[in-house]
């Protein structure tokens, strides 16, 4: 991969001497960029450009080469690695579009390119990218003309969008921020994202790496690297509304969308996502400073507004505002005798216009052990101002490295000022007061994220009987269908969860028994491969109180599903005994395609739907992952007994959603399952399942 | 109000010849802003400045004055006044700082202020402001220096904050936005806010009024200022964390935060609130534009990435990405024969570079029906392209104000070329493409605001018993105290809201007798002028199935009644007779300080707390006002019946909380109601309040 960004020499294949020829501004990258190495243009034409010559095949090129920059018709590219494989390259950057992305004839073209590059032994990037840039070293390989203005600096990017890379780009001009390398992967036919984020973690240079993705390849590699890497890693993932939904045959495939498991799977990770080029800008920025290590912020404000505005953003941002001691107050009073001035965070300067000051102000806020961040705010409005503000960024960048802790700089001022210090100084300056908070809060986010458990550890193995499920569900795959409640519940329960069981009955006087047997109330359940939602088809009866009211019960649900379902003959009916009390939770898991096995719990009933109060974590999760998960809802209050009810036993539900998560992954043929309601009973009193729905993939496992 | 504006000469008061003296620049300003009337410059010590004599007095000014500006020592600004009043000024600009905002003198100083101005009918802006500017004379008074890089243009500015007032021009000139008028308004002790308001709305030159608020004086006024107006008001009202809560007593109030409260009054007037500098830039540049009258959105993007993120953006923002028609798309596919293009919307213009194509094709679509806005999202990355995006730019704009329709137009380029498009082309360039069409859904909220209901229609006068209400009212605060649960009930059937009032009765005996009387099982609830949590206190027993059960909850509530509250003497119990089936609803009202009566409505139980799933309006309210309440709630879906309920009888849920509006317009003096639950019936079967809590005021009414 090192070829790929350290190239000796580079071959652009598809140069010619025609003035809109595109190869040619890949050799004019070069050379602006003062790429370190040698440089040779080919293409079947010939002539020269700018005094270079263009040779006619990859094997005229006198010299050896390490890396080929293909930009040549896309039914040509197979030929042209074939020659630069016969050349000994093993490394190439295809740009050439018109593959699977646009034309019928693309995968056909993309398999004979993949052959070649297998004979070979050549991995490429690509192909329908816009190249790669290595600003070490001058490598600079896009076919649109690059702006020299791009500096060198710790950022990293991955883009799977040519048109996002180019923004961006302009996007760390605008603001300062140096690249380090890029790379457009393009259709990741043979490198993808991950293989690139491998490299750049590992990259000496690379300090931070930005990846903007519409698809996930890897979604498990990606939280592995992410999760073992010291580095940040930012990910712009749209496409959010394209992916493709599964059929919501469980409430939890509706309620687990994709982009909620992105969510998940990156926050487990430690990802920063962002969704916009503000909280990007934002982001590469703030993360150039030392972190935020705790939520204690201090406010330092030129005017009045700005720190109230600024509180506000606190607020939302779930920070506090430090409290100054009074010997830090009495301290900073001394310099303000002459002047009117509130001695409060935020710290209004008022009209009190002294730079060394407020440098001095500064330092003293960050010695104090109870600040963990600052937040100083400028506005400039004369020429004057503009030349102090530059001495005062400078002061304050010295501190924000002396301290370690970060000093975000505010600053309103007149555009082209606000540029020349982004440009003239590596120190990020902001110019919206609530972004500057949330830029700390996304530094906060980053430091306070989820360390990695080390392999192994943390994930508890249960003592559950494997093997009884697996015959439930290979039996139910065989025949193609769900596995009827009854086998849920036994799944369950083979799994350590306690469930309301019940006995299957084939008539009426069966169901009689075995309700006499355990006991009234009991509730009746149909039983049907076919019918997933029993409610909805009248299959489920509560509360039966006694004989008589079985019988009735027994005929009108027989009577509502065959309404519902003509075609449907029941297997029988469940009676399972009447659970009282609890709370009604909600557990499900499911397979996703990037992720793998996901599980989620919430509240049950009707509101788990309404307002989706639900924890969605990518499997296998620790025990305290399990129980965070839980805290995290909305809902937790109930659970701890508000309003005068008793305390849940939140202990069995976390031991259930740990099992669920261990069913899920042990069974990677589970596609989905619901668990709902799992009803949680006092403290020490345990968990049951009362339903559940297991429904097994379609495809086989290996 | 004219002459702050429009004066024809101005005596600039508090000026030195001293270097550092701020007056100075007040002059220096109005000289570089080209003031067209005449300026006379005041101070005690005379001198000159820059040629200009500076007069000892303003009794010394030779000619007739129409503004004071007055920036003296705020123990001067009385005795100013004075002079200005004798000299027949009547319109003053007090920028003085050092009033009520800093000193504990400051009230004192304020209150002789106000006297001398009484005294002459002056009125004055200020004090602590930092002046007036109005572009359309070159009337600028503010005393920091300004930029005279602001543009005149359509928006006024109303800000409390000085501070904020110059970073919000900073923030115009780097956008573009031009300025017509602008006041700082201070402390606000004379003219305030909505007196401003008032006169910009009715200006000529001023096309948007701009406010930054950090309190409000007269929320009711506000309100009917900008719902009368057909001008755009945007309002940034911050301090939202330290604006005082009404102690709980209520669940109301806790549910009803101020800053809900304003949230709801600006969407009921029409207000755009803003809650960043990027929201107030977008909005300004937006709403420039023709409005964005519907949902249909359509994006044309010259890269694929781009596209994406926008499609994003639309699904978030709720608009719909329009679909192209198939003659539409035939027509533009001849021009792109040559091109590698998916005909979709979003419509990637790949490859292709054509200005006049480009052009054409969003004229086609601003032509098609089912079209009501278009975002254009440009990359630029050389100066080639540069030029083509400015002469883009010059033909979107046309093409916008000859459609009617926005054209938001995204450009990622070099900070300068942003800048210079921004400058000088009076159309708004927009640098983020979320960001872009968030601006779009701002302009659609503005053009799909609430239309005003002329006075006195929509509201409908319902039959009530005021007159007994107000004897229960005037009782429980002549005592001092809450309503008893009894009185509550029996106000809210005055009103015509149906409850399950029940009896109250002394002792045990009579509790039973009530009981039988009204059949079992019943309720019991205890009446005690102290307690206003019931449950938490163990007053309310349910469910209660015959004499014993009424017996043993009795004694058992006195009991935990005397250990949760041992000085109180409960007044007796009411028996209730139990209301079984519906859907618990939650009905609520106060008064707020800034904005009178306000109602609120949300599903029951322990839900309305967890999930703060409440829609809250400024009373009076009409039907059809109330009915989108209760549809804006996500547990709506429960009244219409979800999951194989019956739907619950919403007109009786409607009917019941116009009556709680009622009430609370018609009596000031209950400062704070709730009526939890409201139980809401099948269709056709009404709605009954089963317990509420009715909390006078303090302070009488008028």
């Amino acid at each position: 991969m090192r070829n790929v960004f350290y190239p000796s020499s580079v071959a652009v294949i598809g140069v010619s001497a025609r003035p809109d020829n595109l190869g040619r501004n890949i050799v004019a990258n070069l050379v602006e960029f003062g790429f370190e190495g040698a440089v040779h243009a080919v293409g079947p034409g010939g002539g020269t450009i700018e005094t270079r010559r263009i040779y006619h095949a990859v094997g005229d090129i006198p010299d050896p080469v390490d890396l080929a920059v293909v930009l040549t018709p896309a039914g040509s590219v197979a030929t042209v690695l074939e020659e630069c494989g016969r050349k000994g390259i093993r490394w190439a950057v295809v740009e050439t579009a018109g593959f699977r992305e646009y034309t019928a004839a693309g995968p056909a073209l993309e398999a004979e390119v993949e052959r070649v590059a297998a004979k070979y032994g050549i991995r490429f990037v690509g192909p329908n990218c816009i190249g790669v840039v290595n600003m070490e070293n001058g490598l600079c390989v896009p076919f649109p003309r690059m702006n020299t203005q791009l500096k060198r600096g710790p950022v990293s990017m991955i883009s799977q969008s040519g048109g996002v890379g180019l923004a961006v780009f302009n996007l760390m001009i605008n603001e300062g921020v140096g690249l380090n390398k890029f790379v457009s992967v393009g259709n990741m036919q043979n490198v993808d994202a991950e293989d690139m984020l491998e490299y750049l973690l590992a990259d000496e240079g690379t300090g931070l790496v930005f990846m903007y993705l519409e698809s996930l390849r890897d979604g498990r590699r990606l939280m592995d690297l992410a999760r073992r890497s010291s580095k940040p890693v930012l990910v712009f993932k749209s496409n959010i509304g394209g992916l493709s939904r599964s059929i919501a045959l469980s409430h939890t495939a509706s309620l687990s969308s994709d982009d909620r498991v992105v969510d998940a799977a990156f926050r487990q990770a430690g990802i920063l996502r962002v969704h916009d080029a503000t909280a990007l800008g934002h982001g590469m920025k703030i993360l150039e400073l030392p972190p935020m290590r705790g939520r204690n912020l201090a406010v330092i404000s030129r005017t009045g507004g700005q720190a109230v505005i600024a509180a506000d953003a606190c607020e939302l941002s779930g920070f506090r505002l430090a409290t100054f001691p009074d010997t830090f107050l009495r301290e900073i009073e001394k310099h303000f005798r002459a002047s009117v001035i509130r001695l409060t965070n935020p710290l209004d300067l008022g009209d009190l216009f002294d730079l060394d000051l407020y440098a001095r102000i500064v330092e003293q806020t960050l010695q104090l052990d109870g600040v963990d961040g600052v937040v100083f705010l400028h506005t400039s409005t004369s020429d004057a101002e503009n030349l102090a503000g530059r001495q005062l960024l400078e002061r304050l960048s010295r501190l924000s490295a002396e301290y370690g802790k970060p000093v975000a700089f505010y600053l309103s001022a007149a555009a082209r000022e606000v540029s020349y210090l982004k440009q003239t100084y590596g120190f990020p300056v902001f110019t919206q007061v609530v972004e500057t908070v949330r830029a700390l809060e996304m530094s906060y986010e980053y430091s306070s994220r989820e360390r990695p458990v080390p392999e192994g550890e943390g994930v508890q193995a249960l003592d559950v009987n494997r093997s009884a499920v697996r015959a439930l569900v290979d039996h139910a795959r065989a025949e193609g269908r769900a596995l009827l409640v009854s086998e849920a519940l036994a799944a369950l329960e083979h799994y350590g969860i306690p469930t309301a069981r019940g006995v299957t009955a084939a008539s009426l006087a069966e169901a009689q028994a075995a309700a006499s047997a355990m006991g009234y109330p009991v509730a009746l359940k149909i039983i049907a491969e076919q019918i997933s939602h029993k409610s909805d088809a009248g299959g489920v009866k509560l509360n039966l109180r006694d004989e008589a009211d079985v019988s009735a019960a027994h005929a009108e649900m027989l009577e509502s599903v065959r309404r519902a379902h003509p075609s449907v003959t029941p297997d029988g009916v469940l009676v399972q005994p009447m659970v009282a009390g609890g709370v009604e939770m909600f557990l499900g898991g499911r397979q996703d395609p990037q992720f793998g096995p996901v599980v989620l719990v919430g509240l049950g009933g009707i509101f788990v739907e309404l307002y989706g109060d639900v924890a969605v974590r990518v499997a296998p999760i620790s025990r305290p992952e399990a129980a965070r998960m839980v805290a995290s809802l909305r809902g937790a209050q109930i659970l701890a007994g508000a309003r005068g009810r008793a305390s849940a036993d939140v202990d069995s539900l976390v031991d259930a959603l740990l099992r669920v998560a261990q069913l899920l992954v042990d069974f990677p043929e589970i596609a989905e399952l619901d668990v709902n309601p799992l009803r949680v009973f006092e403290e020490g009193r345990g968990s049951r399942a009362l339903d559940a729905r297991v429904i097994p993939g379609a495809a086989a496992p290996g």
